[in-house]
C-alpha cells in the first residue's frame, strides 16, 4: 500500500493494522495530558502505563532487555495517540509529528538508545507514515516517575481550523 | 473564590497570597533567561537559587527529602514566575501555561518525582487557575547545574497584541 | 567589528572565521534531523559525531575532562549549523535561537556542567551575535545515544517567507 503524506489516513491505518487505542490515562498530579497552543499541541510525557500501573519498571540494560525497553517504548506510544485522540477527536488532524523524545533509564554505559527509541518511532511511522515523520531526542535518565523505564515527549502539528 | 480562566487574575492572586517574587535571576553563561516567538515564551532552565547562590543541592531521596524538593521545586518555580514578570511586565498576560518539565536528581531506585514536581504545579495552579494548568513532563537526572536539586523547563502562552 | 541582529550575518561570520561546517548527519533510526512548522525549526538531538563516529564517548568529569566536554558540545553544535542550513539553505535565514539544551553524561557529583554547555553557546553567540542568544537547559544524564558524552537540543525561529 502506497501512503500519501498529504492524505489523512492514520485512523483507516490503526483499523488496517487492528491496532486498538488504550483508555486515556489521566494524570498523576496537578497538570493535564494535552495543550494546544495555535496549531501545535503538547503532551504531558507519556509512560508505558495500563491504567495507573507502570507496566515497564527498572533500567533498561540492566532489570529490562532492550526488547522489553522497545515494547515500553511501543505502549508508552499508543498511550501517546490515545491522548492526542482523546483531545483531537480523530487522529486525521495531525498534519506532523514534530518531535518525540525519548527517555531511557539506564546504566551509565547503556548505548542501545535508539533500538529501544524505535519502538515508538516505528509505531508512529507505521500508522502517520513516513512523510509525517518527527524529530527525535534521546536521552538516559537515572530514574523516571513511579519507576518507569521509559517516558516519552511528544509534540504534534495539527491541522489549522 | 471562585478563579475564571478567561480573566487575567495572576497578580491579583500574587498579592491575595502574599507572595513576593523574587529578585529576577541572572544567566551563568553565554544564554538569556527568556526568549519570545510569536506568541509563545521560553524561559531558561530555572533553579532553586537565591541570588548566584543553590539552597538546594543534593539528590531528592538520598541528601534530601521528598519534602526538601518540592521546597526547591517551588523556589525554582517562583523564579520561573520572576523572569517571566520581568520579561513581560505582567503575568496577567500569561494566557496558558503550555509545558512545566521539571529534572530531580536522584537515585536510580527512587519513584516519587510527582509528589516533588507537585511543590511546582500546585503553585502555579494556585496563581493562574485551574483552567491554565500546564502539560508536564518528569525526568530524574544524574546531575544538575551547580550540584542542583531540581531544574524546571517552562513554556507559556501569551496573549498576542 | 560591531554585530547588529537586525542585520542577517551568519554566514558572513562563518566565512571570516574560517568555519567549515561538517557533512550533514544522518538519522541513527526512523526519524528525520529537522522538522519545520510556522516558523519554528526543531532539529533532532545532536551529537558530537563525526560521519556515523562519536568522537567524545564516557562521563564529562570522570573518562573526559571539562575541557573535552567543551569541544564535544562544540563539535555538536557545528552539526546542528550543517543540519539547520542542510534544511533551511542559508543560516541567515535564521532570526532567532530559541532554545539550546545541552545533555551531558556526568557522575551525581558534577557541578561544572555551565562550562562545558558554554562551548556550543559561545559558537553560536560568535556566528549569530548577542541579539540572537538563546535560552538554555542543561541536563546531567546516565547515558545517552550509543555512548555519547554530550547531545544537543536545538530550536530555531526563522523569518517568515
Amino acid at each position: 500500500m502506497k501512503l500519501s503524506g498529504s492524505q489523512p489516513y492514520a485512523e483507516q491505518r490503526l483499523r488496517e493494522l487492528q491496532i486498538q487505542l488504550p483508555p486515556t490515562p489521566t494524570p498523576f498530579g496537578a497538570y493535564v495530558e494535552a495543550v494546544q497552543t495555535g496549531n501545535v499541541l503538547f503532551l504531558s510525557g507519556t509512560l508505558p502505563v495500563v491504567g495507573k500501573e507502570v507496566k515497564y519498571v527498572g533500567r533498561v540494560g540492566v532489570e529490562l532487555s532492550i526488547d522489553e525497553g522497545r515494547k515500553a517504548a511501543h505502549l508508552a506510544a499508543l498511550n501517546a495517540l490515545s491522548i492526542a485522540r482523546h483531545h483531537l477527536g480523530s487522529l486525521d488532524r495531525v498534519t506532523r509529528i514534530i518531535r518525540l523524545g525519548v527517555s531511557i533509564v539506564t546504566s551509565s554505559d547503556f548505548k542501545e538508545h535508539p533500538k529501544v527509541a524505535d519502538g515508538a518511532s516505528e509505531l508512529f511511522e507505521s500508522i502517520f507514515g513516513r512523510e509525517k515523520t518527527s524529530t527525535r531526542i534521546i536521552l538516559g535518565t537515572a530514574s523516571l516517575p513511579l519507576g518507569s523505564a521509559v517516558l516519552l515527549e511528544v509534540i504534534l502539528e495539527i491541522e489549522s481550523q
